[in-house]
């Protein structure tokens, strides 16, 4: 199939720019001397993780049970469940576990910890550190640190390690900060797995990262393993962050012209909402791109364009100064094809049930993604 | 199934409270004299637009052609496609006139008109009419307005009247302002309408329609039917609106708790963006609540608590004023189900694979939703 063939909106990943992210990020790591798993959440696709998984990438991070039991059933067995598990969820990790996945899960709670220890099943389990306050985890020198490791080791849990995720970088935007969080992130992570070895302790693991720390380290001394997820696409909010290039975003929205307000300087497309996301992630950055980046349908922005305001089912393009382009019919035909990059990969994939993946030779191939928990 | 079973984070609906909104449109649109013609782009769901129809409603109104073939094969016949037809769509709507769809397209511009001529088929079609400057649409005196309906009624086509959608209501909050918006977009389409006419035109529907101002209009003289979608559910920006109350949401994301910041006074739950959606729709208006206003397993509001931020997987819950709880941990203990109040209905609902039922009687049966164009 052609990629004018497509019905639109669809979510078009250039597999060529794909493959090269995934390259960069793996080359980085095996420099840094760390294995890297990356977080599928990003792509929920078998095909993307494979072709991680070729490159070099070792397991697969996961933000919900469903995708540890949809990649597992794919040939993924060494899964890190990296969202604190609920007690009501333990019967269904310990279920796939008897069923032979490697799954390992986290806790940041000395109730959490109690809850895995009673179940009995002798879990593999990583505490979750917290080394920049963003949202979940321990942190490096609290108490509760040692108490959460013992209740687990004495309680039976294997005691696989220390986790974190400085999701407090997506916030910087310049190469110094992200280097600082990077080690930030390293040193914090480190020094808890330092101190429950201390205590005696087992804590064979450290797990650290994100997509701009991990593109932004420059040593990972004491880390075993890196994870991130959204490096594997790129997004208008990873390009202000600074960690890549508009022309190195894989993901964009296959989009088509369905009408115009010519006085006001607006195109309106059938990608609205519902196709880009609600995430407006560079609404808070240096560079509001709105709903999302104009390009053509080669992938070349049109420079000043972005989708200014979306609904359901319909985006309005317009100059992204508010001034009112003077030939918009002229300049955004009706019926042309437009790519949107969004602000934010993750956000956006969701949105859509299939991926159509424009190679090399400019053909496109439908690749699944799934839905839901 | 008991609603304590279920996996969390699963998209709850309040079937009793959903019955009861459809009740009050229905009984409005009835009294008002007009045909009721649903959005069903809210719910995605059959068994929803059921409901609608045992109601009273005649027809479905959609926002993509995957709901119109979706619908239709599930028994709707009678189907609006209320956005403006892209070209390369038109062999997929003729596909589905061919096979017995009574379907309705959309168009808003000469060029597009001229297209839906040349297709040859003999489409029924309304002109889109922009009543509020809102997004697209001719307005009611343009001069192009009589050359689209010229265009399609010399060309072969059935013009079947006009359609205009007033979500300039969206941005108000009082009674007046909204019966005046109600007013503004009944007077501009059925202005459209007459002047059509005057021409020698025909132009039997006049189809107008918004919740806020559904719920609003104090007379429709002229108005042929109304749609309307989010109005089934409910959701906080119509809350905001002031077009139904707190209790009268149907739709709520049934979330964990799975862990606490007892420093900062936050409690975490497995609700993050992807079950809420990325939707901030009150944040631009008079309660802000974050990403969603969080309540107790039955649906009791606990004041003062929203989703004050989300990760993918996370969402943070804590005080709407900023200030710390103190004994979050207490309040919100591990392991507890919350029920949070969507920003927006339609994003919300479209985050889940499923919906959860909850009947009068306690018990929770699972409906499809789809997804995906």
């Amino acid at each position: 199939m052609n990629m004018t063939e497509l019905d639109t909106p669809a979510a078009l990943i250039d597999a060529v720019q794909m493959d090269r992210n995934i390259a960069r990020m793996q080359k980085r790591m095996d420099s840094l001397g760390v294995r890297f798993r990356p977080h599928v959440k990003t792509s929920k696709c078998f095909e993307v993780a494979r072709r991680q998984r070729d490159a070099g990438a070792q397991g697969v991070t996961v933000s919900t049970l469903k995708e540890a039991v949809q990649f597992f059933d794919a040939g993924f067995d060494d899964v890190l469940y990296a969202v604190g598990i609920a007690k009501a969820k333990l019967p269904q990790a310990r279920a796939l576990r008897e069923r032979g996945c490697r799954l390992t899960i986290v806790v940041d709670s000395l109730a959490a910890a109690l809850a895995v220890v009673a179940d009995g099943h002798g879990f593999e389990v990583m505490i979750e550190v917290d080394t920049d306050g963003h949202r979940a985890g321990v942190r490096p020198d609290e108490d509760r640190l040692i108490q959460i490791g013992r209740t687990l080791h004495e309680g039976g849990a294997l005691l696989k390690g220390v986790m974190t995720h400085a999701g407090g970088s997506y916030a910087l935007n310049t190469p110094e900060a992200l280097t600082a969080m990077a080690e930030q992130e390293r040193a914090g992570c480190v020094a808890a797995a330092e101190r429950l070895r201390a205590a005696g302790l087992p804590c064979p693991e450290v797990s650290v990262g994100s997509t701009p720390t991990a593109l932004s380290a420059h040593q990972l001394d004491g880390v075993t393993e890196v994870r991130a997820g959204v490096y594997v696409f790129n997004d208008l909010v990873m390009a202000n962050v600074g960690v890549c290039g508009i022309d190195e975003i894989a993901l964009s929205v296959l989009a088509t012209v369905i009408g115009h307000q010519a006085e006001k300087g607006w195109a309106l497309t059938d990608a609205g909402w519902m196709a880009m996301s609600r995430d407006r992630g560079t609404q808070a950055q240096a560079l509001d791109y709105g709903y999302g980046a104009v390009c053509d349908a080669s992938g070349a922005p049109i420079e000043g364009f972005i989708v200014s305001s979306a609904n359901q089912e319909h985006g309005i393009v317009s100059w992204r100064d508010g001034s009112v382009c003077p030939d918009i019919e002229q300049r955004l035909p009706l019926g042309l094809q437009l790519r949107i990059l969004p602000n934010h990969a993750c956000a956006t994939a969701a949105q859509f049930p299939t991926y159509s993946v424009l190679g090399a030779e400019g053909s496109v191939t439908t690749w699944e993604r799934f839905h839901g928990w």
